[in-house]
């Protein structure tokens, strides 16, 4: 691993572990087991070290995600492979996710920060997109809002970066299994679901 | 208002705008209009006023929480309440609710911190005790993993910590209709859940 490497290793970790705003250049530098000044020899500040653990993995995610939503494949099929494209970035990239999802990044930079806006702005579009298609196939509910829905789905995916821990929890292709089965189907048994709606649409006419 | 309740509004406008690790004592006594010593005056610590907002904001809704589980609805209904008190303590309560979850929070006083754990956890486990319930009732899909089905329900929900503008997107009745619909019948048609599950049941046979 090249000394730049590590460093960025060492950041996340310390990042993922004690959230970015506590994390001081120090802390990193003893983490490698360097003086802090030999950090700045790579990075002049901890915001540039932060950029360069989330602005590929950002890139990464939405290149992916546009090659999966480029393809020939019916909507529903498209939602599978977008809940695994990103929640397939948790491995082996969970320290990047975590620190990339967890908590609102505050940056001086603002040319940088704006890079990293565009890309999540096209991502979100992407998933709009995404709904939109499949309402249009009649494949999805035509009456939900579908930005309302793409950030309930994408939310759970996201709100991944807030419990997954790899040792401890399901492994990611459960995960993947379980929130399409979610977001296709909801948690109500197949059986259940036309009971219940043929139950309301009685009851409201 | 008092002097007291004026501190916390200030400071929970602050930490929702820029993060709390990134407000200072300063910036609070700056936004309340008085020096420093008159906000330590009140509060010792930056870190006791992040507790006094989300402390009782935490609790309120694992109590509304915990009223809406003992009622006498079946599972389904019960799992729109769920949705509803959560999104409903956006309103009023969106900057408690925002500084909440929009960050991990690092205390150094462990004992409050615990506190904090202890009602998420509570929370938490009634999340899952609800999905248990309403798949041992043959209410809900028995195929789902209890946890990582609620885990995804609540990552909807705790998500909009992130993206909800009151000033700008869709109402909180809006939100919980579409999470709840989502959450129980998945984005697909209806009439598509039965045909897509009975093409996988005959693909997989």
């Amino acid at each position: 691993m090249s000394r730049r490497h590590e460093i960025l290793r060492r950041a996340a970790e310390i990042f993922e572990r004690k959230g970015v705003a506590h994390t001081s250049m120090e802390n990193i530098a003893q983490a490698v087991g360097v003086k802090r000044e030999a950090i700045y020899y790579y990075f002049s500040s901890r915001e540039d070290i932060l950029l360069e653990i989330i602005l590929p993995q950002s890139s990464a995610l939405l290149s992916h995600f546009r090659n999966a939503m480029a393809t020939p494949l019916s909507a529903t099929e498209k939602l599978h492979e977008a809940i695994r494209v990103h929640l397939s970035g948790y491995n082996p990239g969970y320290l990047e996710m975590s620190v990339m999802l967890r908590e609102n990044h505050y940056f001086k930079d603002k040319k940088k920060l704006s890079e990293l806006r565009t890309i999540w702005h096209d991502m979100t579009q992407l998933w709009v997109d995404l709904i939109r298609e499949g309402q249009n196939n009649n494949e999805f509910n035509p009456n939900l809002d579908p930005k309302l829905a793409a950030f309930g789905i994408l939310g759970m995916c996201n709100w991944m970066s807030r419990w997954f821990d790899p040792s401890q929890d399901a492994t990611i292709p459960e995960i993947i299994d379980t929130f399409f089965t979610l977001g296709s189907q909801g948690i109500l048994r197949v059986e259940n679901t036309s009971t219940y709606n043929s139950e309301r649409a009685i009851g409201s006419e």
